[in-house]
């Protein structure tokens, strides 16, 4: 069960909203709508999300008629600002869009037709894919090397298959584990307010048939004192410079729950989901979201009519509640803010050999 | 708005689990009826329960055609019996059937018919319904001792006035702030699975005017880590000799989270709940509920059928948590086994002069 489907000319897109009862794949045509699809977290996971809005920039302009290579680029560069304003927390939205924008520039004076650099813009969204699917096979070999025989684990949200192109991060270890026939046993938090947890996580493990077994938010603390959690692995929406995690609403209490029990809480997640220029936590917006996904989210009010509510679709959890951030480069410990900057370093360097 | 009103000669329930959307009350008329009410959550509370459990004896005794007291007394000691299995957590379904069993007994050999025990019964109940709004009252004003103005609290579940006779336990001294003119902000975690703090907590303060802001239980660490919370109040079901405190599922996550943030964490309950002879809170029979309550709460399925779930409606937060336990005989603090001693102690002197 793929997230995101490139399909000839259009985009065919699961509608995560409607799982775990009805697997419905959106075709999608035009940057519009996945403008629209991205708000409305019909796809979601920052990695599915950067993916869909890379091709969300080529399907704004595969059609457009215009010879001039400097118009097509200019083109470009306004369908990813538009893109850019559909969620404000997801750094991997920005990183795709980047990267977009950045392969258009420079491929902009090779070219000899803006035909062809469409076609670059299609190739470059397809190597998006093909790269996350790598780096989250990758993210999940890492963080399996912290995993033992008969290990209990816990989740927040949906940082799994769905949530990226393959494996997902978070995940992504459970996966490898099951291949490899270990014996692991994992409890997903149902995660408030839009169920993330129970309709993706529980689903997606339930059908690759490793032992998960689904609680409310508010149960974790109970179940780690039972002795059943070995570890709490989770994905993020962006980490600052200083090792700040942002995921979604609910993981720093996992956090803290966590740092109480001794247990180790890691953070799994793609390069390019660490953000060097937003220097701390603090730095991050938070995004909140409508009253009603907590007022009536089940299809029913659950709440009386006129209720206060606060909804913040995100977190911050401090550097200091994490233990390790594992990426497909490797593990990363604290001191954070030196050693991301090391790995980043390191990186840049390669390259540039 | 009261949950138990007697009516003559039956009790009308408020339908808690119909609220907010809905106000019904089911008239009472047997003891099964009180027995089912208290099992499927139609009163919820422990207060409220020992409440209707009371008149649940009365309703099981006030058509049996039998002039012999010893009879009766049998009697009264099976539905008694009978409506202590309607659910296994609540200290004070048992504390007021004790009661009543207590008062037939002595009752038994000083009366002169089966009917005049009959009515000593139902006035066993109504006694019992009106010394717990007055304990309610006490426990308010001995919380708000601790309350400062513009204060924000944060609460979990429903320990109101819909759980009790009136006030509630954890919800009376913000009662009595309201009605003192004192400013004060409240956040009512939603409670999953049952969501009592969006059907109910949220419900009744907004009903009484008082500041209050619903937020989902995950939500909890972020509010505590912005400052806006100063206090956290709870009730509970049971306390272990030694403080260790039973109440809904959620509640040692809040008090984790409190500590974490040096905030302090009280437990506002009547004495009926602070049960001597049950040594810890290991000693504490977690009652675990149906599958269903998680994966379809709302009259939709929100997660894959098949999915494994753990569902414990109470768990246990160790008394190193509790800053103090609020009582209509005044506040205990460390060390809880020596106090609560002390406390129960000084009362039975009391009772003896």
């Amino acid at each position: 069960l793929q997230s995101v489907l490139w399909n000839q000319d259009h985009l065919d897109l699961l509608d995560q909203r409607l799982l775990p009862e009805e697997i419905v794949y959106l075709p999608l045509k035009q940057a519009e709508e996945v403008w629209d699809a991205i708000r409305h977290l019909k796809v979601r996971g920052a990695p599915a999300i950067g993916i869909a809005a890379a091709f969300g920039v080529y399907l704004g302009i595969a059609e457009a008629d215009t010879p001039d290579t400097k118009t097509m680029l200019r083109l470009i560069e306004e369908k990813a600002a538009y893109l850019a304003t559909s969620r404000p927390t997801a750094v991997n939205l920005f990183w795709a869009l980047d990267r977009m924008k950045e392969r258009a520039r420079v491929s902009a004076d090779l070219v000899h037709s803006s035909a062809e650099l469409k076609d670059i813009m299609l190739q470059e969204a397809i190597s998006i894919q093909q790269e996350d699917e790598e780096t989250c096979r990758l993210i999940g070999e890492h963080a399996l090397s912290l995993f033992k025989e008969d290990m209990g684990l816990l989740t927040h949200c949906n940082a799994g298959g769905l949530a990226t192109a393959k494996y997902g991060t978070a995940l992504a270890p459970m996966y490898l584990a099951h291949e490899k026939g270990m014996n692991i046993k994992v409890f997903a938090d149902e995660t408030r307010p839009v169920l993330q947890g129970a309709r993706l996580t529980a689903f997606e493990l339930q059908q690759a048939g490793i032992d998960v077994t689904l609680i409310c938010d508010n149960m974790a603390g109970m179940v780690m004192s039972k002795g059943w959690i070995d570890a709490v692995i989770v994905g993020t929406d962006r980490v600052a410079a200083n090792g700040d995690v942002a995921n979604k609403i609910g993981t720093y209490s996992v956090a803290v729950l966590a740092k109480e029990h001794g247990i180790p809480f890691y953070v799994a997640c793609p390069l390019s989901t660490i953000d060097l220029d937003t220097p701390t936590g603090a730095d991050i917006p938070i995004e909140e979201r409508a009253d009603e996904e907590i007022t009536e989210g089940f299809g029913k009010r659950t709440a009386p009519k006129g209720i206060k509510v606060f909804n913040p679709a995100f977190d911050i959890t401090p550097h200091d509640y994490v233990t390790a951030i594992i990426t497909e480069k490797g593990i990363v410990e604290a001191p954070f803010e030196e050693n991301l900057k090391k790995l980043f370093a390191d990186m840049e360097q390669l390259e540039a050999k």
